[in-house]
Order: C-alpha cells, then structure tokens, then sequence
C-alpha cells in the first residue's frame, strides 16, 4: 500500500520496548511490509533467567488469543500454557469449591511467555537487545540509542513512526507529559505482591492443576497459578502496612497459620520461610492516559498506554487487543498515520479506561465478594439467566473475557443487564412473599424452618 | 526552637519558586528563623512589566487573607485589590443581573498582585532571582543551580528541607514522579482561555466595578475582573475546537456579535480584532497528587502540590491556605519535619482534592447553571435558610469562600444540607399541591393562570 509517496517497505517503524505487546506488534508491523526494529534495554530476554518473585503469570484469553491468531502464533503459544476452567476457592477450613469462569469450552490459558520469540519469522523485522533509549524526539521522530558497549557509543534512528512498547513506566510516555493537553494519571493500590513458589509432589502438580485457586480473605488474598514445569506460583496480595508487620519467618508461620493453614504444607515450612523475605513486596500501578499519540509520528500501546492492576486478568490481553485494533484502523485509513493515530487514540481510549476501571473494581470484589453469599447467588442467578436467554444476558466476565465486545461497551451492557434482573428479582420476591402469606393464611402454621445458610446452599448447588 | 539538635535558626530551608505561594512560605519559615532561601528562575517578577494575556486576575477571599494575615500582610494587599461584592450576570440582551457572593461585608479581593516582596522584611530571608533549578536530590537535599550568568557556573547548596512551590509544572515534583506509589493526575479540560482588556471610558470603568462580570452561554463563557487602573481584565473560556474557528478578525466581530454584543463597544472594535490574535488560548489543568512529601526532606505547597481549575476562584487562596496548616502542624509537631511532613500530607490531601473537584464541578455550573431557573431558584432558598438559621444552612460557596471550614468537611456539609433541603422542598410541593386541590375542590375553578416564567420572576425577586 502506497501513502505519502514512501510505500511501507520504504517506511520503518521503530518499536520501543521488546516485551511481549512489542513483540507482537513488531510482527503486524513486519506482515505489513515495514521495517521494523525493535529495541530492548535488557539482554536478550527470551534467553534471560526466569527471576523469581517478579514474574507475575499471565492469563491469555479470548482477546489476546484473537490477537496471536491474526499473526498464526495462537497454536504454538496455546500449546505452552495450562488451561484453566475454573476458580477454585480455598475457605479458611481447607474447603475447596470452583466457580466456573463461563460455559464448557471457555478457558483462560495460564502462560509464563515473555515475548517468544515472537518476530522472528520476519526477514524486515530485527530485534535489537541491551539498546537502551537516551533520547528522541516527536516531531524529528529521531531516536538516540546508547548500545550496550563498553565505549557506552551512541547510534541513531530516523523512523517513519514510533511505536511506545515500553510498559508502565514508559519513557517514551515522558515525552507525552512535557506536551500541553496531555491527561495522564497513575494510581497506586495500598496492596503489594509477593510470589511464591509451591512445588511438585511426588512429580505432579501439589492441586488440582487446571484452576485458578484462589484464598480470599477480605482485606488481603492469595491466588496460585498452574506453571509447566509442575509447581505452581502463589501471589499474596496485602496491604503494605500489612506486609511491614512481618519481620521475622516465625511471624510468616503465625501468619499462614491464621488465614492459609492448607498451603503451609504444599509451599513448605522452610520455603516459606526463606522465600517470603526474597524480596520486598512489589508495588501495582493503574495508569491511564490520553491521547495515546503525537501528530503522525508516534504512538503508545500495552502498558505504556493503560497500565492495569492484576485483578481482571486481562493486561495482556488489553495489551494484544491493542495491536488488533491498530490492525484494523490501518486497513480503514489505508496506513495513513496521520489519519490512522488519531482514530486508534478515539476509538481505544474510552475502552483501555473501561478496563483500567473493571481491574480495580474486582481488586475489591476478588478479596470481598468471592466470600459474600449475595455475590455468589447473583453469581447463579447471571449463569442460569445466560443458559436461559444466551445473547440477552451474558456475565461481565464472560463479555470481558470470551468475547471482543468492546470493553465499554460491555460495561455499558452490564449496567443494563443489572437493572434488568435486579427489578424481575424484586418482583419474584414481592411475589413470593405475597403468595407465601396467602398460602399461610389459609393453611395454619406447620411450617418447618429452614435456617437460611441452607437455603443459600441449596440455591448455590443448583447445578446449571 | 529545638530539634534534632540543630536550632531552627541553623537549619536553611530552600524555597524552590519565588511566586505567590512561594514568597508567603518564606515569610512563615523567616518568622520561625530559619535561614531561608528563595530560588525564581525568572528576573525579578516585581519589576517585571506585565504580560498581557497571560495574567489570569486573583480572586483573594477569606482563607487567602487569614494567611497574609498572619505575617501582617494582609491590609497591605487588600488596600491594592478591588473588592468585588457580588458576581454581575450579563444576557444575551444586555440585561445586567447581580447575584451577591454572600451576606454584606463578605467580598472577594481582585488582585494582580504577584510576590509584592512579601518575604523582604526578614533578614534571614533572601530571594534568589533568575536562578534556574538544574538538578536536585531528595536524599541528600542538595540542589543544583545554574545562574543567569553568561559563563552559566553552577551553584549548590544543602538545604534541611526543601519546599516546591515553583507551580503546576514543577520541577521538584517530577522527582516524586519518579518514587515507587506516588499517585499523580492531570486532566486537561476541553476550554481554552483567551484575555482581552476593556480600557477605561473617560478616566472610569467601563462597567460597574465591584463586581465578577459573568457572560453564561452554555458551552463557553467570558468573565470580566476590575483592575486598579480602571481597566477590566475580560478572559474568554471556550473549547479549544470552537477557538479554532474563529480565524479572522471578521470572525471575532461575528462571535461576539451573536454572543456577547454587549461587550463590544467596551472593548473597542479594532482592540478586539487584534488583541484576540495576540496569543493563543492557554490551556487548563487539574492536577493532584499525593502523598506532598518525601521523608523528612521535602514538601510540595500551592499549585506544584494541586494545580486547580479557576472557577472557584480559590487557586491562590488554597496556596496560601497550605502554608497556614503548615504552620500549625509546625507547631503541633515541634519543628520536627519528620513528624510534620506526613502529618501535613495526611491532614491536606483530601482538602486539596476536594478544592480541585469542585473547581471542575464550577467549571460546569458557572456555564451552565448560573442560566437555569431551578438553580437560581435553589440559590435562593439556601440564602433564605442561611438568613433564618445562619447556623445551619451555609451555602457551600460561602463555606468556601468566606469560612475556613476545611474543603472536605464543607463539601460533606453540603451533601447533608441538600439532603435535608430537598426533602423538605418535596414535602411542602406536596402540602401545596394536597392543600391546592382541597381548595379547587371547595370553591370551584375561577382562578386565573399566571405563565410559569412569572412564577419564577417572583420567587427570584424575593429579596432577604
């Protein structure tokens, strides 16, 4: 395709940042006929250490596996995961009860990939390691690199367009911030993380490996994620005064004792004791900004662009969508950058901002309501409904995370589907109360009571 | 004072800005006898000609005065302001309609004042002009300097604290922005602002001059301030795609032709075609952050720490507002910085956040509101209730503007008060309409229709 008079194998785009949204953008780019370089402050990261206790597990879903598919990546990056079906909550008595993510066939698929070598089959594409960015500019779209050399040279880049892949604390964002009319905010959580690892028994996965196993208690929780390899990496989320009580492995145990007895033995005493004090808790970002470009020449996506906190699962996979999206606005403008960037920053914005907002709202319902009755209850209430009525009434979670509806659009969706089923349910129970008390005043009282927390175990063992 | 075993009048406390916020501060941290010194990056801003169209006028109100107060400031301030009693709202037909700010005696001081050598009393007190911040660290509280010179030598100095008040693009807070959980925003709003003079008609004002000249038109808006040379600073607020626009000085005349005719004749046909291309809008922007402070060495005050929008007309009075709360927090901690600066961050952050929003929900009523009936009529009823229970009943704006009740609490108050308004609104529309129907029922229709508009001139003319 022709635009400005340069056809795109003329044109190079530079992708600053060679994780995994880089990656696969540098892919889209390359099928595209550009010449893409990718830069990478690190060494060679597929080649790196995994390092422990900073390495957060990834859940691919609906979106980011549309977005592999377009590329032909889907299968080979499929194939390295373990599929999840459920979540799995673990009560303070060692109970464990799954909660289904949607319908059969519906899978998150837990993946530790970084970017996967994910470029390479692409003669245009290059992908060059420990290039750390030192300056450039918008308007000359002009990169200054430092090589990883001893004699610490420079080198530089004219580029047709650069790509800002370069996650949460971007520095091709701060840029962004030194122009008028940018909106940026970032907000920390009060939670920290901090990873563990629970491994094998006997060469097998210490519990069931296909869920996402979940222990919420309130105010903090702690998940665990099936990894190859057998073990599972378990990600304590507490506030970070919380984390500043425990100084000593005595105080670990007294900890796990009280609120995670059933993992003591899986993550093991010594462990415990040793790998809680690894590291210090790691702070989460949100981060939103706009407009995600400058002019015809530069444009952020994945991190850089909407940082989100771990909760709904979908950082990647908002980070993937984004390369979709670019996709298919290059195709409306014919690769016209100084029509295409606006339009990506108009249509993406108000959903990057959607999920942002839905991370940290189940920041609060992962700790909270996984244990309310009323939540799960709704929760039914949701599933029954969609087996129901399939196209009318279908969970936010599930809009979210099998499907490509748009994410503002199935908040939007949501909030009708609440308003809708929350009157029918006021009008079921208005008429079961009218009914029952008609029923009562004509056969006197022989009723057996039923304590309530049956009736909710029986509503929830519904099966659908 | 003692602590840590230097006396206050060792310790050097480093102003970074020597502008409004800035100069007070020194004045708080002279008086305590630190050795204090202030660094401006620009010349001298006493002696500096005044930049038209770049100089939006301040409105000083109860909490700006109680903080020049203090170091005996404030009648030496107010005798070069204006006193503007009442905000004067101009429609599209010229009709000039005064809405009072408050009860009598409560005025806001227009004032063009910028640093009026606040700090040159003390000895101890020595402002640095054209000195430009190079580089500074927050652990060692060293800063850098680069002198206006033309050998541009650096210059350093150790400071015990430093207090960033060099405004809403601050240097100093870019260093918090680069600490782990500090939480930033800044929002551009969609209005540009644009000022244009309204010269004197011989020797006088050309309109009344103890007012706040309104213009409401819906999506924009003009506003006139008084200046001491019988002048009026008018500033235009419009969206930035509107701005556009208007290209030519045909353009200008058509615009204001249609919207503000009025003002025409008082700026003057050719001033207005000319100086409304002098410069180009200014954007707008909210900033807050959190937390102000960095351990015991730095602090961030005034529109480093919350840049607000100008609708509440509380910028510089929430500026100087912060260094009356740090002074008593000082006093409440002993000078000991490394109790008073969470205790500053902990006690003003939800004040400065709140000042910001209402600032952006003002930027919507000023618009919009102050031209809908239903507002001016419950502006009215909250003055009637303030008048029968002075007590009780505190319009917010009076709380803001002529209290220092803290923001937060004022707004709390606020939604309560509404609450409780609004009930009993609805109870006696109620009684009206019950009571209304009884009589039509005893004495059969005769009763004349009055046009709902008269209904509401009445109400509005009501006077307290």
């Amino acid at each position: 395709m022709e635009s400005g008079g340069k056809s795109s194998k003329d044109k190079v785009v530079a992708v600053v940042g060679g994780g995994l949204v880089g990656a696969l953008n540098a892919c889209y780019f390359a099928r595209r006929g550009f010449q893409v370089e990718v830069f990478e402050s690190r060494d060679d990261i597929r080649e790196a250490k995994i390092v422990r206790g900073r390495s957060i597990n990834l859940a691919l879903s609906h979106r980011g596996r549309q977005a592999l598919s377009r590329v032909g990546m889907e299968e080979k990056i499929v194939s390295k995961g373990i599929p999840m079906h459920s979540r799995m909550i673990h009560s303070l008595n060692g109970k464990q009860s799954p909660i289904p993510y949607g319908k059969k066939g519906q899978v998150t698929v837990c993946v530790m990939c970084r970017n996967a070598g994910l470029a390479e089959r692409y003669p245009n594409a290059k992908m060059n390691f420990d290039h750390k960015l030192w300056l450039w500019s918008p308007t000359h779209v002009l990169l200054l690199w430092l090589e990883g050399r001893p004699d610490g040279s420079a080198q530089s880049l004219q580029a047709d367009l650069i790509v800002g892949c370069d996650g949460a604390f971007s520095t091709i964002r701060k840029q962004f911030l030194r122009r008028s009319r940018f909106n940026f905010s970032q907000t920390y959580i009060p939670h920290g993380y901090l990873e563990l690892t629970m491994p094998p028994v006997a060469g097998e996965f210490a519990m069931k490996p296909n869920y996402l196993h979940i222990w919420p208690r309130n105010t903090f929780m702690m998940i665990a994620l099936p990894n190859l390899d057998k073990t599972f990496t378990c990600t304590l989320f507490m506030p970070f005064d919380e984390f500043e009580k425990i100084t000593t492995g005595d105080d670990v145990m007294e900890f796990f004792q009280e609120y995670f007895p059933d993992a003591i033995p899986l993550i093991g005493v010594e462990a415990l004791k040793t790998d809680y004090f690894r590291l210090p808790a790691q702070a989460m970002v949100s981060i939103k900004c706009s407009p995600y470009h400058i002019n015809d020449k530069c444009v952020l996506m994945g991190d850089s662009a909407h940082a989100v906190v771990p909760f709904y699962g979908q950082g990647m996979n908002a980070g993937f969508e984004d390369c979709i999206v670019f996709d298919e606005i290059m195709d409306q403008c014919n690769e016209d950058f100084s029509a295409v960037l606006p339009e990506y920053t108009r249509v993406r914005v108000p959903d990057d901002h959607t999920i942002a907002d839905l991370a940290m709202y189940n920041y609060v319902e992962m700790r909270a309501h996984v244990n309310s009755k009323w939540f799960l209850f709704r929760k039914k209430v949701d599933d029954i409904l969609h087996f129901l009525l399939p196209k009318k009434i279908v969970p936010l979670y599930t809009m979210v995370t099998f499907t490509r509806i748009r994410y503002h659009e199935a908040l939007q969706r949501w909030h009708w589907q609440n308003k809708v089923i929350n009157q029918g349910l006021l009008v079921c129970a208005t008429g079961a109360v009218l009914g029952g008390s008609y029923l009562i005043a004509k056969h006197p009282p022989k009723i057996q009571s039923i304590p309530i927390e049956k009736v909710w175990d029986r509503l929830l063992s519904l099966k659908v």
